[in-house]
């Protein structure tokens, strides 16, 4: 369904706009009960629920002109898809609070809400549920469930001897941050790995049946996340950027903005990379190794402080 | 804990203040892992989850100088919790999506977050996680989940012979509403019921177990949602005003203000009471008989169409 172009969530009505978004969902078997009632019913198979929210505001998480709302929906359903990878588990079911503006284009919504479907549907994962409210920004909140076959991996298990490993790109997406920030739009492999982030989401499942002993998505930066894996872990991590390659497209950004190319890496958190700590023997296939796990505290890289961006915060 | 009177939320800063947030939600053992990892994960014991997500915004579903930041968590998990209850089931745990200006006291949040927990604690429920980012409003965005016992109690089961039962305070929360936004504070006890619903959390499971055909919460207003019930089941509801007593405190605001009370139990959707079709002789102690159900399709009010206001609509 699509509404005429200029109409807006107000024109469409919010019960028109429920039907037109909820029929962009498909609803496999497990769904009991769907869209529409007062809550959603999932058949549960594995005894536990893996559950996690987060929220995206305009202006702040993204812009409209900097990425399609097809991207935000892409970027939203990533984002999250990618904190159940982050357990080592298989996203099932998500929600979605829309706060927006009363003029907000109503095919916007509709655009999010595909690409959200379209960032789920390979992993069986839907959208059960959600709520529309009216806000004068566009806020996105956005709740994931999902099971783990085996033990939840999490961010306090890392050990003295342990590597640290990373899976998936990283820093592509803070590279075309930065370059749409200065208003250009190339290398276009550097925004769009902004726009769609491409989440290595078998990844976390695969490094908890191979025994990863603290696992994170990258989600704040690089540094700022092994923080929270030594923190949580009690250990010291030392991130070793020998083990980095920098991508050519990095490198051409840095030369073109005078900027560290590995700060991208270092620092960037939206490609939703995975990173844990494994016994070395233990790292699994299409994993890098990038540092180490010893006795103390805090992250150091390649042995010194790091002086770069702390990551990102929000207040 | 308790941050300075003029601390903001980025005086306390994102970290400071996930701490002494998550520090007030109990985490019950079916609680495998509580906030502070990638998700948490819960032990599911009846083999499937219901669902809920629902948004507040400031100015919209609460006003600041309306109600205090206690009062907002009560009323924010009060909405969620009753999603549950309409499914005939018991919440579990709920996470919290909190967007609002870096202005904001840190210990609006700290209330917001003290109310939610003594909203839930008498149900054995709790925050499990959450999400904190700055934006220009306040929005809560609330997700629920919990499980049911029976089968889930639906919208959409109502039969022609059924009756319409009602359980639970309707048109207080309506009256005091109004009350507040004509600048007045009492009657005490309705400026009270908005402030703090009271939702009959116990009767969606007894209705479910009595054999409810179909069930909602009262959040759009009564007539609304015996529409809702109306049009999901493909039946017509008649609501009969002679099942209502019109309790003292809404005659005298009716009176005060010049409206017919009626209108508050009619219309009102911020009580939370339950409003279900059974077959005549289940109807549970407790439970007001308010109408029939019969062939036939929409809703109307002692025979007529309804022309009260026709309920909350979001755009």
């Amino acid at each position: 369904m699509a509404f005429p172009p200029d109409a807006t969530l107000s024109d469409a009505g919010e019960f028109g706009l429920i039907g037109a978004l909820t029929a962009l969902f498909d609803q496999p078997e497990d769904v009991l009960v769907g869209p529409g009632d007062d809550a959603a019913v999932l058949r549960v198979r594995s005894g536990h629920v893996v559950v996690s929210t987060d929220l995206m505001v305009e202006g702040r998480h993204f812009r409209r002109d900097w990425a399609s709302a097809e991207d935000v929906g892409h970027r939203a359903a990533a984002q999250n898809l990618s904190d159940v990878n982050a357990m080592g588990g298989r996203a099932t079911a998500l929600t979605i609070g829309l706060a927006a503006p009363a003029d907000l284009p109503a095919q916007w919504a509709l655009d999010l809400a595909r690409g959200f479907a379209d960032e789920c549907r390979p992993l069986g994962a839907t959208v059960v549920g959600g709520d529309l409210a009216r806000a004068d920004e566009v806020v996105i909140a956005v709740t994931v469930l999902g099971a783990c076959t085996v033990a939840p991996v999490l961010r306090s298990g890392a050990r003295p001897g342990d590597v640290l490993a990373l899976c998936g790109r990283q820093g592509w997406a803070a590279g075309g941050l930065a370059v749409l920030g200065r208003g250009f739009r190339s290398p276009r492999v550097l925004v769009e790995a902004y726009r769609r982030p491409d989440p290595p989401y078998d990844a976390g499942r695969i490094a908890a049946e191979a025994g990863a002993t603290a696992m994170i998505d990258v989600s704040d930066g690089l540094v700022a996340d092994a923080g929270h894996l030594a923190a949580d872990s009690g250990v010291a991590i030392d991130v070793r950027t020998a083990g980095f390659e920098v991508p050519e497209p990095l490198q051409a950004v840095g030369a073109a903005l005078g900027a560290d190319p590995l700060q991208f890496i270092l620092g960037g958190g939206d490609d939703h990379a995975l990173l844990a700590t494994f016994a070395e023997a233990d790292v699994p296939e299409g994993w890098q190794v990038i540092g180490a796990v010893a006795d103390g505290e805090g992250v150091t890289v390649d042995g010194a402080p790091y002086e770069g961006p702390s990551g990102w915060t929000h207040f």
